[in-house]
C-alpha cells in the first residue's frame, strides 16, 4: 500500500532526491564507487558542494557579503554557535515554542538576553505581536516555523536590528530577504536532505566583532575559509541536498514552491474546519503551511486513538501529534504531494461519515 | 573495470554496509519509506540505534559505567568537547601529527595543556616514546592513528592518568582496554560509516568535575541522558554503522579484524621495504596498518607522476599521499579485502619492471 509520509522530521524528501541518492549510493559519478565511500576532496563531490551551495544562492536570492555553510551538529548546535560568534552586549529573542526557548537557554550561557514576548502560558498557539525590540540588540533571533505547535511567521520582521532565524522547518518554502538576516540556519532533515548537515547562511560582516575566543569548529569564519571542507563534511547528506534543489529549481524555485504550500495547507485547514470532528490548534493567522496541527473535537475526544489507527491503516504515516500538544499533526512538505494531503482529507471525511 | 578503494577517509566501507544501505534508501525494515526520510523517533529507527550501541559494546568489551554516543560536528567538534567537559586545572597532550596538534589547540582555549613531546621537527614520521605525564593531569590526550603521517600507537598507554584518544582511523582495528580511557571518540568516515556521525565512548563518573558551564549541544551529559536523541541524530550514517558492526560480529570481532588487519600491513609494507622504487616514509616501529605512507626512492623521484597515473589506470584510486607528506598512501582500513592490497602490490611489482 502507498504510504503517506507526514513525518515532522526527519521527514518526507522528493522522489527525485531519493531516487538519484539510491543511485549514487550504488555509483557516484560514475567513480565506481558508492557516494558512501567517496573522499569529501574527491573532485566528483567537490563539484556537489560547489554547486549546492551556488543554488541555494540562487534559490534564495543570496546577497554579496554572505557565505552558505554545511554544518554539522544539528540546528541545535545553531543555538549555541549565534551567541558565540554574534552576541557582543545584548541579544532579543522571540519565544514562540520548543526549539526558540532552547536558543534563548543558550544564548544565557554567553550574556543578555531579551526575551521581548512569549506565548508559552499559551502552551504556543499564537506568534506573539506587537512586542519592542531595544535598538541596542546585536541581533533578533526568531525561529520561523514552529515544528511542534504549528505556527510561523511567514515574513521578515522589522525591528530596527539585524535578525537571525531558526528555518529549519520552512526554508525553501517561501522568498526571503536574506539581506535582513545575519543568520540563517535551518537543520536539513524537513526541506532539503536527510538528517546530518545543517544550512547556515551568515554574513560575514556580522563576525569578528566580539572579545571572546571561539573555539575554531564553532567560528563561523573557520567554515567560511575553508568552504565547509574545513573537517569532513556529512557527504551523502550534502549530496541528497544539491538533488532536492535541483528539484526545486526545475518546479520554478521558491516562490512556486510557495504557492504549492499555500495550496496544499489550506486543503487541509479547510476540512478540519469544516469537518465536525476535528479542531486546528493554533492561531488561524498563525497557521504554519508546513506542521498544521489538530485535535479532536471536545465531543469526540474519545475517538483519538481510533482515528489514529484508521488513519494508520489507510496508510498514512507519522500523524500521531507530538506529546506537547497532543492529537495530530500533518507535516506538509515542499516534498509532500497535494495528493497525499487529498489522501489525508479523504480518510478524515470517511472517519466523520463513520460517527 | 573494479577500483579498489584507497581514500584516506570518507573510505572504504563493506559491500554488506553498502548493499544494505542502498536497500533501505529504497524501502527501509519494511516501512515502505526510504531511511532518508524516517523519523528518528520512529521504532523502526530506535531499534536500529539502540542495536548499533549494544554492539559496540559488545565488539569493543566496554565496561559497566560507561556510555556509547553518536554525534554530529565530527571528531573536531570533540577537539573542543573534551576539554569543556573534562579539563579542570592542566591537560596533557601528546602531539604526532595534525590532528593531535588541532587537539591541542582547542584545549588551550580552557586552560593548562602541557605538551608532553612532538615529533614535528621530524614532520610527525615516528611516535615520541619516554615521555612523562605530570601526574595530576585531569587526562592524558593522543591520536592513536595518525592518518596522514602513517603513525599509530596499537597499545594502550600507561602513563598515571585517565585516557583520552581520538581513534576516529583505527577504531575497531584491534582490540583495546576501555576502562582506561575517560573518552575515546572517532570521526565514523574510516572504520565505521559514511561522513556525518562521531562515535564517542564517555565515562560517566569523569563528567561533572568543572567548574565551567558548558553549553547543552556540548554537554555530554546531555547526549548521555537522551541516549543521543536529544536531538535529531544523523539516522543514515548510523544506519549504515551498524550494517558494519554486524558484519564485524560476523568475521569474528576486533581481534579477528586486527589478524586480518596484520597481515594485509605486512603483505604491503614487504613489498615496499623489498621494491627498489619506493620507500616508507614512518619509522618502522610505528607503522600504521591503517595508512601505509610512501614516497620514491631518491634516484627514482621523479617517476612519482608516472606512477600515480600507472597505479589509477591500474584501477588504484586515492593513493595520492597527503601535501604535508607527498609521495602515496593506500588506506587499508577494515573493510579494504586483501585483494585490493594484493593488487596494489601486483601494481607496484610491474611498474619495477618497467624501471
Amino acid at each position: 500500500m502507498k504510504k503517506h509520509n507526514f513525518y515532522a522530521g526527519p521527514s518526507i524528501l522528493s522522489e527525485y532526491t531519493i531516487k538519484n541518492t539510491a543511485a549514487a549510493v550504488e555509483n557516484f559519478a560514475g567513480t565506481g564507487l558508492s557516494i558512501l565511500e567517496v573522499s569529501h576532496r574527491s573532485k566528483e563531490f567537490v563539484a556537489v558542494s560547489d554547486e549546492a551551495r551556488a543554488l541555494i544562492k540562487e534559490l534564495l536570492d543570496v546577497p554579496a557579503g554572505y557565505e552558505v555553510l554545511f554544518l554539522g551538529g544539528g540546528a541545535s548546535l545553531q543555538f549555541c554557535m549565534v551567541p558565540f560568534n554574534l552576541l557582543n552586549k545584548k541579544a532579543s529573542y522571540l519565544d514562540t515554542g520548543t526549539w526558540a526557548s532552547n536558543a534563548i537557554k543558550e544564548a544565557k550561557f554567553f550574556g543578555n538576553v531579551e526575551v521581548v514576548a512569549s506565548s508559552k502560558d499559551s502552551n504556543y498557539s499564537f506568534i506573539p505581536k506587537n512586542f519592542t525590540v531595544s535598538p541596542d540588540s546585536d541581533y533578533f533571533h526568531f525561529t520561523t516555523n514552529n515544528t511542534i505547535f504549528g505556527t510561523e511567521m511567514r515574513y521578515d520582521p522589522e525591528v530596527g536590528c539585524p535578525l537571525v532565524a531558526d528555518m529549519s522547518s520552512d526554508i525553501f518554502s517561501r522568498p526571503i530577504d536574506v539581506s535582513k538576516y545575519d543568520v540563517i540556519y535551518a537543520g536539513a532533515q524537513k526541506n532539503l536532505a536527510p538528517a546530518g548537515v545543517t544550512l547556515a547562511i551568515v554574513r560575514e560582516g556580522a563576525l569578528g566583532n566580539v572579545e571572546r575566543p571561539i573555539p575554531t569548529m564553532l567560528d563561523y569564519r573557520t567554515h567560511i575559509k575553508k568552504e565547509s571542507m574545513f573537517n569532513t563534511p556529512p557527504v551523502l547528506p550534502i549530496f541528497a541536498a544539491l538533488q532536492t534543489l535541483r528539484w526545486y529549481k526545475e518546479l520554478g524555485g521558491v516562490a512556486a514552491l510557495e504557492k504549492i504550500n499555500l495550496e496544499k495547507a489550506a486543503i487541509l485547514y479547510d476540512e478540519i474546519d469544516r469537518n465536525k470532528l476535528f479542531k486546528g490548534t493554533a492561531a488561524v493567522e498563525d497557521r504554519s503551511i508546513m506542521n498544521v496541527c489538530f485535535v479532536m473535537n471536545e465531543e469526540y475526544q474519545e475517538l483519538e486513538a481510533e482515528f489514529n489507527s484508521f488513519a494508520s491503516a489507510a496508510g498514512m504515516v507519522g500523524i500521531k501529534g507530538h506529546r506537547s500538544v497532543g492529537g495530530f499533526r500533518a507535516s506538509i512538505y515542499n516534498a509532500m504531494p497535494k495528493s497525499s494531503v487529498e489522501a489525508l482529507v479523504a480518510t478524515m471525511k470517511e472517519f466523520e461519515k463513520l460517527h
